[in-house]
């Protein structure tokens, strides 16, 4: 198979599929969207004229996400601010493969989300990996030594997977100020309060900022955007596979994002409450360490990773194991549940840890 | 916009979207789902936990294709023959991306179907691109000299698109024997007497097949499927978005890959009794080339395809216009539709050409 020659040492992306009673291991919305909704969906869902390509535009979507945005972070963002996606993975894959030349690498801080390593191995980019201080927060030594290597952009998911925690917005401010082009990946932003870059990928040539619907109720669909300048929106577009949001992810994004969108926010004011309770509980136990989160997850540090990990299985619940990759070892990922799916996960931790 | 200088000269692919009564321009099925089948969707969709990722592995819609391609085929391909993607368009990006290394070419005939370009300008990869003849059928002098250039893939469309022909099998396999990765895209075989490339996919580690839903009534979901042996699909795999086809997709695709299979085979055949007709019909107009078809759409060289497309669009037809471009002039693409479509088609056209 010379031809998949460069594949054989692909590190795949890995997701978590054991079947558990609790699952808290992707960092997805825990609400289902109500029956309401549901049944607005099924009816829309009879109009479509499944024979026909979707709109390549997806325009009225556009609009809708558009107002979105408006309502939330008080901007006045157009259709043409933006540029969806199949997910954000499909944007992220986007970017790593038209930005700037495939020769040049792009940099990203460990340990973060894996995609921009997947996808620049996918695509054969070099990459520029750099560490993030022991309290996963990006150092100016850091950034000033990826930059000496000349990368064409940096990818900064702030809310960072795994890590939970944002970044520091003068340091990536640091490397919009340097002209290197600049993703932030806001995927967790609905969950924290840090102020958005979006402002910033309005007014910067080499900014974007990348969104999702996953994790606030909509991971099902595959919808994913990015915000920028209308020129540079504008030539992403054009590199983007014509019919890439669905017929149906195009109907379905209009209903939640409009008549569901008191739901929508009802779900994330609760799992930020939620959040709030699980790890005040969990901070309890002796020797585990809980990291501060903007995200609707948390990462924590235990004696050992891989036997909670299984642990926790045994009693139903599923977490996200983090303990092999780097800087994170014996660390665990939680994702924040509905509450009778948090309180099944502290009472399985207290019996494990024999109530702290 | 300097790191998206690469993106400045890209011809992205367009589509043809002037609203029309009749729409015969992307070669899609004109007959939209049953409202049985519709019926039986709506009631699956509300049964999906929208917050949920989809199945990365797609296990059950993977069964039911492979259930599918073995009834019409009488194979024995099983889930782990597939790759699936967002739209075969999504395959072809895939495989350009991965196959070989980016630094060497990939060839196809000119005129085809232009994902092949526009995927290869995304990533940056060179192209190699040869001549079909005057009926739009290979040649070996022209593949001898694409091979002299080293490409590390050919892609045939066959049926080749825009051109409705399929190509000649000894000349694929000509270049299969040649040991170069050879990528078959059979999305319009459905509408073709000719034989898959199937068999050779499950024999060779170099050769693939390309299908797709779209022109079978479901391009609206976007779903299409790669057929490789195990081990080349198993490595493709890796290299995919691991959420590429969304929960919508995966069960519209197995509702309408079981319950909905009689159906899509009626229509199948109405598109292929009506294609004879319209293709006749068309004949006597003088002054018109019609070219063989073994697709859902046929290709028709006129006096003036800018002026007849024109012309068309006012009496409520929208056909493709092929006329700008390489080995085109002044052909228009015309897809099968209802019988009550092709009828305005042909009487449209008998009253610009004055009844012939």
């Amino acid at each position: 198979m010379k031809y998949l020659e460069r594949l054989k040492n692909l590190k795949a992306y890995k997701t978590e599929t054991t079947p558990c009673k609790v699952k808290l291991s992707s960092n997805e919305s825990p609400f289902d969207l109500s029956d309401k909704l549901k049944e607005r969906i099924s009816q829309e869902i009879k109009k479509i004229n499944f024979q026909r390509y979707p709109d390549p535009h997806a325009t009225r979507l556009k609009e809708v996400i558009a107002n979105f945005v408006n309502s939330e972070e008080n901007l006045n963002i157009t259709p043409e601010n933006l540029v969806l996606g199949n997910g954000s993975d499909e944007l992220i894959h986007l970017l790593i493969t038209v930005i700037g030349d495939l020769k040049n690498p792009v940099a990203y801080p460990i340990p973060t989300f894996p995609m921009y390593q997947v996808s620049s191995d996918v695509v054969g980019r070099p990459k520029v990996e750099f560490e993030l201080d022991e309290n996963f927060q990006l150092t100016k030594e850091e950034i000033d030594k990826a930059l000496s290597k000349n990368p064409d952009a940096f990818f900064f998911a702030s809310p960072n997977n795994p890590t939970g925690n944002s970044f520091d917005r003068d340091l990536i401010k640091y490397v919009i100020d340097k002209g290197v082009f600049t993703v932030i990946d806001e995927a967790y932003i609905h969950f924290s309060d840090k102020e958005s870059f979006i402002k910033e990928a309005l007014q910067y040539d080499n900014v974007v900022v990348l969104r999702t619907m996953s994790k606030v109720g909509l991971a099902s669909i595959r919808l994913g955007y990015l915000i920028a300048k209308k020129e540079v929106a504008e030539e992403i577009n054009k590199a983007r596979l014509p019919f890439n949001v669905t017929y149906p992810t195009q109907v379905i994004g209009e209903i939640v994002l409009t008549e569901g969108l008191d739901e929508l926010n009802q779900q994330i004011k609760a799992v930020r409450e939620e959040r709030t309770r699980v790890m005040s509980e969990i901070s309890k136990i002796k020797h585990i360490k809980v990291y501060p989160s903007d995200a609707n997850f948390f990462l924590m540090k235990v004696p050992n990773g891989d036997l909670l990990h299984k642990q926790l299985i045994e009693k139903g619940v599923l977490v996200r194991n983090m303990s092999h990759l780097p800087k994170l070892e014996n660390c665990l990922r939680v994702s924040i549940g509905k509450k009778e799916e948090n309180d099944e996960f502290i009472k399985a931790m207290f019996e494990i840890f024999k109530n702290g």
